[in-house]
């Protein structure tokens, strides 16, 4: 029998999506399962965006552009000066979701064995996505105790060596909730300048700030412009993660037309769902004020139960939908699955995502669970609860 | 400045989209361009998947698993079955399109520097997904005089190394519009399952045969379950080339797990484009037969016309929709090139695709192109027209 590649054995899997055989088994049993686990909102996608499809008039669901349609990305760099980002759509690449974005931005600037310096723990998929790349990831270690802000600038600059190419941050992070200052965006920019680097920045929860606290973009940065790489989708901004759109914007042209290859090679993103992302870009302002409402009580709502839960510290999140949690046990995929498989309050339990596989130094996180806060109020009540619950009774 | 990839570098650019911006000038000079380079064909979506989406009730847009819903995947492992391939819900993982199918099967089965054998001319995609997953394609040549059949498989053999890891075919083929015999395939069967390696079929225009010819799957294979990988699409069975949906098939589950991690990495297939391929599933046989023998017809009227051209050589499609025309001329990409952008008959011109980038050999099909016979019979006549009257007139 032919053998799979050592990428197909290296390849993690989703810390997200892992236990979801056992939560499937769960339901069967009978058993409520909430699911923090994911960043699936259950915000309602904007009704503009929602009859955009349903009246949609195509004869043939024809490819679009590779670097999708002319009207999308110009409408959409409209929707970018408003957020104070000043790029014109032959600065931008269609992509399907920014899951693709990261992808041909790996591809486009880094070869096997090259090195991209990130912020943990961090997105999770961003190691498969480096695997499938053939890239290296580096860790800078942020800390619980610090709320996750930027690890000193001396910290990423000791870990620069011939191969590293690119550093990469999530803004607001996921699954931090972490939203870097200007300052510290400065501090980043100047070491990318300095060694010549790329800086990627995610900022797909550009939206979801809290407390006042602006988002700061790195394309908003003087001297930059041949630096940076920006990663967007509609996925969480309108609650629509199904649609699979997102972009890569740049100011680089090489670095766009390099982009544009990878997007050519598979023909174009998804027809429907950009019909869908362009009449988004109507949702009124209504729409977001009351979501970013909505997230903050759910926040405040999580946290202070979280840390009514005796051994569990919390770093309080500024932004995006997510939170670290440490919990007073010493394995958490174990007791992520025995929540799934051995526990349940009155027919209910909770599903987390073990926070592990968002690091990649082995060891670190193993104590530490993500919490996606996208259920309303009173679900978050009760998981919390059952959290507590479960921890009280959890002997590994 | 940063430097981008050398990747990046080698990453090809589209044959079949490289000259778009020399017919968005034409278009913008008032000329009309007859579109022959894309296999974008101008039938009509099946009403009943146009249906399914204007008529969907989603509130929230999901994501959805990321092997793709199980409804659609015991939908389609139905029609696979009627199609004598015996495969359940299980041996299929849903992708955005074939283009990520083939990505998902290059990552899982090859690593770095591996070798992947394809007969050419091939899908030129085939080699941007090959760059993009650092594997190198090594090419069998076929023929047009052989009206591109399958190579001897001792030319296979003759090119197998510890590296090889693969053998892909497109059947039928793009750009040849070749169909394999049962007996070709058995041929390729015994030699992978000698030398222990995979066999990629990518069976997308299965429907698409002609003079009764009938296709033959690899996973109608005996004994070739651990070694067959299936790659299908949506795209050109139901002219929705758009919706980005097709999937990875295979009997060998440690193949279809490592798949599902890369799946898992991405999140999910588009959502709204699952709801038109699960309907479309429902397309009466009808939709084909009408389809196919618009096919049969516009082939034999491009395939006519272009042998009374002097100098012209074409090899006769079996299927798909395709074919590879030999002109008199040294450099293909010269007048396709010059078709846009100095050549017009009555204000028309066309767009064909320069064989070349269907090679990897440097230096063969410089005098061929590909010709997509996706229009109706009418526009075929007049784009072959425009083709003699050019080639009287090309200098270059």
């Amino acid at each position: 029998m032919p053998s799979i590649s050592n990428k197909g054995r290296l390849m993690p899997q989703s810390p997200i999506r892992k236990l979801v055989p056992y939560a499937e088994d769960a339901k069967k049993r009978g058993v409520k399962v909430y699911h923090l686990n994911i960043g699936q909102p259950d915000i309602k996608t904007p009704d503009v965006a929602l009859k955009a499809v349903k009246n949609n008039n195509l004869d043939i669901v024809a490819y679009s552009r590779s670097e999708g349609s002319e009207e999308y990305r110009t409408k959409l760099s409209e929707y970018y000066k408003k957020n104070h980002i000043n790029v014109s759509a032959s600065d931008i690449i269609i992509t399907t979701g920014g899951s693709e974005a990261l992808l041909f931005t790996f591809g486009s600037i880094m070869d096997h064995g090259d090195e991209v310096i990130i912020p943990e723990p961090f997105y999770a998929n961003y190691n498969g996505f480096s695997v499938a790349s053939g890239v290296k990831v580096v860790p800078v270690i942020s800390k619980i105790e610090d709320n996750f802000a930027l690890p000193p600038i001396e910290d990423f600059e000791k870990l620069i060596t011939p191969k590293t190419k690119a550093i990469l941050i999530c803004n607001p992070g996921n699954p931090t909730g972490y939203l870097y200052s200007e300052e510290e965006i400065k501090k980043l920019a100047k070491i990318v300048i300095k060694h010549n680097l790329f800086l990627i920045a995610d900022e797909v929860y550009r939206e979801f700030t809290y407390d006042g606290e602006k988002h700061h973009s790195i394309m908003g940065i003087e001297d930059l412009e041949n630096h940076g790489i920006m990663i967007d989708s509609v996925s969480k901004r309108y609650s629509m993660c199904g649609a699979r759109v997102g972009c890569v914007v740049s100011k680089n042209s090489e670095v766009i037309n390099t982009v544009l290859k990878f997007a050519q090679a598979r023909l174009s993103p998804p027809t429907y769902a950009q019909i869908a992302s362009e009449a988004a870009l109507e949702t009124p302002q209504s729409y977001f004020d009351e979501v970013i409402e909505e997230y903050v009580e759910r926040r405040n709502t999580l946290i202070k139960e979280l840390q009514s839960i005796e051994g569990v510290k919390v770093a309080k999140p500024k932004g995006a939908f997510y939170c670290i949690a440490e919990l007073p046990i010493n394995d958490a995929d174990d007791f992520s699955q025995w929540l799934l498989e051995k526990f349940s309050l009155n027919g209910e339990t909770v599903m987390v995502a073990p926070a592990a596989g968002f690091y990649s130094t082995p060891g670190l996180g193993k104590n530490q669970v993500r919490i996606a806060y996208v259920l309303k109020k009173e679900d978050l009540l009760t998981s919390v609860n059952i959290l507590r619950k479960a921890l009280k009774q959890y002997k590994p």
